[in-house]
């Protein structure tokens, strides 16, 4: 069966919808802060006014992968630390400022460990991976693998939940009020609770399995951020299904608000201690930029500490884009997952689009002239998170030109995904855009491992999100303000 | 067992707590529309930093004696019509342009059905008896009992899970994080589900006791209500726990949106036909004042329909002033809830301060006395709900001598309660406020009843509301701008 097309509704019933809409986000926050905000008030998050269609078959393949892609990245710590620094080595010395610091932080922090060994073997990987899927098959397609500060998780669950509550309340139905969609064919992403359960997985681990209450989780975050509230609903799930207390605190406050004794990192207002240190801040230059003495010295600071990382610096810098390109060959799969099925294996093959490298290597060579002799068919990626920073199609060539050849090697070459357009419509604010969409699903994993003795504690789904954008516009950032959250409508 | 004192916080400890808890009320629903809003954007709904403190007795008092109160104010209907017509007439000399107008509502209404009897004889009561604990003795003591439109059961939950959540986190420990409260000292009023539960099953009786999700409710609305979360969360509790669909509509729209058939009452744009009309606008003058003629034949046309009005013409105005006066008699008292067992009346009766009629019998002419000689002991009360119509204390004198002493019948004196004074900070927008604060405890109530049989087929208590107020401003109106949703911290 076809997906439904969207609900074609009159300028009046649009209107009621959208009152509706409005209410709803602000009752049940889904909101973000605007820019230049004040504390005490709130706008409604941009979103889409329908679920936007989703093949059931391509969601089903998105999460069938995941706990595979959650093993695969971690793998890379777990069984091949030492190819994983060899390349996180030459990295840095492409890009010095930012992956170079990182890799110093990971560096100081083991030699500056007793016995040269990190104190905490735990980590815990709050992951994401994005596809879009491919318009003439249907295939998902990787976009990237986000390890660190993967957002979303919360808003995805209350769009969901919005869109339901549209739904059952008639607003889809432009002759009566009746449901448009079957309750099955709007799922809602449960990844509040998702991730707030690997937060308290990591608690529990570093408690010596036990579920303590005691213990607190650390939230390193930016300051001003925007899309607090997104973070706010995982605090408030940790607490009401697992009674455990958050604190927040940027970066540059790491210093002044919390103190190591013997290893263990406190809150020093109240001498809390902490069990997670979970990072949605520190994924971008920007985050050290202010203050980067302080920044730099907070981070090692609490990589050195017993507090368990989400993510570890060296989880964080497994999800290059680097790795990622590397990760695409299907003998490095085998490595890493030795004991995969063929079905997985093919599973896993088939959500990849052709990555390459832009250094001396035969493969490297064709690439070259791949960027600039067909640009139109690529996008190019510098070692980043958080968008703005790819070059896409005729772009490419200008910008490489622009550089010395040596520094091309920091940057990978990545075919274009074609997803399908949507007729779906965003509303930012008070108005409705009813420009094409196109859609990212991005599938929320957690891990929670051991460094030492290469065992793996938990591994969990945990969720989901779309992220829809116009598709004439090449990023899709929601806080950036290029994209929307959206929800799925699946369909056979 | 005394009540603890309020949290003692630091400056740092304050604006911590102060974030949180803001971004709390934005992140779930605990919001209001600022003037002059835009649909996007929502504030902080204005409420106390902390649970004030309420002897375990008093609630527990106000609490007993609720649904005697559903049952004596319906009871004026069910036993007593012809009696109580005769007083809501003559009130309706004194105050033609109101009451007058409300009463000729219920009389055409019943002049044009057929057979001379109202459609629906099935009636649903959704009510808040208000009182303020008698500072000296611990005793509550009535307020006012209201019938029509009783606001903040949404946000009343909110600040108690808001409480709750701050509590939880240590937010109120000035020394380490933690709970300040014990959970059972600080309960979550379950409003916004009793007060859903209460249109449920008007509406499952209009559907001759079945639990239909085919009809829906219809909310009348002031335009631009700047309160609409508090109204919204009944909204998502009827849908989510019930299934029922709600409508929201202004008395000036109600003929464009509405249409009648055969008795029954139907959305336009989509053929539902409505169980229950719920009135949240229509209770003050100015509710009608853009458009008389339009607004008044709203009104006439829903109560002439077959949908069960909360609440009836009739039942709104048996909660005037004037029937709460009279209701102080321990004889009447007896008349309306003839099978009352001594200690309920001892409880009622207990809950009454003294309410004089300003009129020509020998009570009324002691009262014109006190109210001229000892104004500072009384508040003098016009036919009126929503705030800001009192005359206070030394005003009374003054106000009385400008009008013709034939108005003054219009009015109740009523004895000033003295509630105590406590140091709870009200949190508006940004701003912190450090002055004593006096606070008013409501409970829900919600009666279905047959006007025609006089069967009672639900009675139940709803939550509760705790509202305070600077204790040097008069009014409380939280809407208005006076008042602040607050929360009850019990002790012994
Ligand atoms: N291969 C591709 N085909 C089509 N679009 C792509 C491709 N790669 C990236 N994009 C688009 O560019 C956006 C940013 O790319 P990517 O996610 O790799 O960058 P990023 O800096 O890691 O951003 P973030 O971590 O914030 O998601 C994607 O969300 C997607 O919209
Ligand atoms: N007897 C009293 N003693 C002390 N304060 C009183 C008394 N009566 C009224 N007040 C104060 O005045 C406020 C308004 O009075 P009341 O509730 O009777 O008026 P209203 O117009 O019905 O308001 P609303 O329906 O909006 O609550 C109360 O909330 C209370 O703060
Ligand atoms: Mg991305
Ligand atoms: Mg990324
Ligand atoms: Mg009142
Ligand atoms: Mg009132």
């Amino acid at each position: 069966m076809p997906a439904k097309p969207f609900p074609e509704l009159s300028e009046s019933q649009t209107s009621d919808l959208k009152e509706s809409l409005l209410q709803w986000t602000l009752a049940n926050g889904l909101v973000m802060y605007p820019p230049n905000f004040q504390d005490f008030s709130a706008n409604n998050a941009p979103i889409t006014l329908f679920p936007t269609p989703l093949p059931k078959s391509s969601f089903q393949n998105a999460q069938d992968v995941q706990k595979l892609f959650n093993e695969l990245y971690i793998n890379l710590i777990l069984k091949e630390k030492s190819w994983l620094i060899d390349i996180l080595r030459k990295l840095s010395k492409f890009d010095a400022d930012f992956t170079g610091k990182l890799f110093e932080v990971y560096e100081k922090a083991i030699e500056q460990s007793p016995n040269k060994k990190l104190i905490q073997p735990l980590s815990l990987g709050l992951f994401r991976s994005d596809y879009m899927v491919h318009d003439t098959t249907n295939e998902i397609k990787q976009i990237e693998f986000n390890t660190v500060s993967v957002s979303f998780g919360g808003l995805s669950t209350k769009v969901g939940e919005l869109h339901t509550y549209l739904n059952k309340s008639g607003y889809y139905d432009s002759d009566y009020s009746y449901q448009y969609y079957d309750d099955e064919e709007i799922p809602i992403s449960n990844s509040i609770n998702e991730l707030a359960q690997g937060l308290a997985d990591a608690n529990y681990y570093y408690n010596d399995e036990t579920k303590s209450t005691k213990t607190v989780v650390l939230i390193v975050v930016q300051p001003g951020e925007r899309n607090c509230f997104d973070q706010r609903h995982i605090e408030y799930a940790l607490l009401k299904n697992h009674g455990i207390k958050t604190y927040r605190v940027t970066l540059e406050d790491v210093e002044a608000k919390t103190t190591v004794n013997d290893s263990k990192l406190y809150i020093k207002a109240t001498m809390d201690e902490v069990s997670v240190v979970y990072y949605r801040s520190g994924y971008a230059p920007s985050d050290y930029e202010v203050n980067p003495e302080k920044t730099w010295a907070a981070r090692l600071f609490l990589e050195k500490s017993k507090a368990i990382k989400s993510p570890s610096v060296l989880t964080q810098l497994s999800g290059a884009k680097k790795i990622q390109q590397i990760l695409t060959k299907e003998e490095i799969i085998k490595q890493f997952l030795p004991d995969i099925s063929e079905t997985d294996l093919e599973k896993i093959l088939s959500t990849f689009v052709a990555i390459y490298p832009l250094d001396d290597t035969p493969e490297g060579q064709t690439a070259k002239k791949l960027a600039l002799e067909q640009p139109e068919k690529f996008v190019l990626k510098p070692q980043r998170e958080g968008g703005g920073n790819n070059i896409y199609k005729e772009n490419i060539p200008g910008f490489l030109k622009n550089i010395d050849e040596k520094e091309w090697g920091a940057y990978i070459l990545m075919e274009l995904i074609e997803p399908p357009k949507h007729k779906n419509k965003i509303i930012r604010n008070n108005d409705i855009y009813n420009e094409d969409i196109i859609s990212e699903l991005g599938i929320f994993g957690t891990i929670l491992f051991n460094e030492d003795s290469g065992k793996i504690l938990t591994n969990n789904n945990a969720g989901w999100l779309l992220r829809s954008k116009f598709s004439s516009s090449n990023e899709g950032g929601v806080a950036a303000g290029f994209g929307c959250v959206d929800n799925i409508y699946l369909y056979e």
